[in-house]
């Protein structure tokens, strides 16, 4: 199954190193911001929204996400949030972007076990600049032979990945926390994945039962890939 | 001088298409939105300023200026600024992501010419998103192998950029509209570069007269460059 394999893509937010924890934090210090206004629950969800309706404009990452935070305050407060409390949402993306990196374990036994036998490269959603300080943070650097940042991860942008690499789909292997962004858009170009789960995951890529396959391998933690590769 | 090129690089935003026109009008929208408390000039010195500062946070692209924009209004207004003000900024940047495409003259015959004699790429700072959006909706996808989001346009930028495309740098041809961005640094790894200058320039990538050099050429027009190559 993994014979063809020339290219292992890994995801790099909650594959890498944890990412989703932050943005639970940060909509937790969101809602305290609001609580006079909603309950945190009501917050939760009004932000989700106000994600989702803006991701085709604004894409992934925390540049995006902080701007829908300050217009899901305006709206939530009728436009009576506190100037203030603006600049607080503004400082929750800035130690966003500043936070350290805390490395998945295994994470780097894998890196060295599999250098120089194929070429790796981190295949990530997210803000490009905030993508490479963070590869640049982890040590990491070194493993990869670059890094494709993906204003999405369907099954066109892989199309596309692929044909920049100037791979075959059977060659290109994706290592990835997210069913619905790193393992079935992948099967469905002909390339292969493995799922490597994270404990949180963030409602926009979770999949509904019956979209799951049995075409991948699901392992507990990172460094089983190294059994079938 | 141009014999060796195997690839050509172009910037997009001013070399393929219109862009920082777009963002001297919204910062003169913005500077109207805020007139109340400031000059035009005070109000473009200090928004300027505070995009410097956050640049090495936030990168480049309409995302990071729009935070810029109200970041910027909270404190110029000493947090009085009203609050619709602040979602009236935030819909300058909207409006900045669906501006239609407007291209260069001559683009569209350059990259005909080139098709199939050499591999095109676009090589460009700013939102990932964004640009493949500009680049979808500009007709112009079918000419490039791929589009290369850049993070900043440095040396080491570019070196990288060089690895990613596994050629040698005097391989690499990049034409663009900055000198500071897309010429000087190119020079410096190795590799060639021919300047197409725009009319409007970002005070950030003006380049003092000593740091210009002899070994590039500049071109009043982008069909110019079917001359050279």
């Amino acid at each position: 199954m993994y014979k063809d394999i020339k290219v292992i893509a890994f995801d790099a937010d909650d594959t890498l190193w944890v990412n989703e924890t932050y943005f639970r934090e940060a909509e937790h210090e969101f809602a305290k911001l609001l609580s006079k206004y909603e309950t945190e629950n009501k917050i939760d969800q009004e932000l989700f929204k106000k994600e989702i309706e803006n991701l085709p404009l604004y894409g992934y990452g925390v540049k995006g996400f902080v701007l829908s935070m300050v217009e899901c305050a305006l709206e939530l407060s009728n436009y009576k949030i506190n100037q203030t409390t603006i600049d607080k949402i503004l400082k929750i993306g800035k130690d966003m972007l500043e936070k350290p990196i805390e490395l998945l374990d295994g994470v780097e036994e894998v890196l060295q076990e599999l250098q120089g036998k194929y070429k790796l490269i981190v295949a990530t959603k997210g803000d490009l600049l905030d993508q490479e300080r963070k590869l640049e943070k982890s040590n990491l650097l070194k493993y990869f032979h670059h890094i494709e940042v993906m204003s999405d991860k369907k099954e066109a942008d892989y199309i596309k990945l692929i044909k920049h690499l100037d791979i075959n789909p059977s060659e290109l292997l994706m290592i990835g926390n997210s069913l619905k962004s790193d393992v079935l858009p992948l099967l469905k170009v002909g390339a292969t994945a493995i799922h490597v789960p994270f404990h949180t995951t963030w409602a926009h890529e979770e999949v509904l039962e019956e979209e799951k396959s049995e075409e991948y391998k699901t392992v507990v933690k990172i460094t089983d890939i190294l059994k079938f590769i």
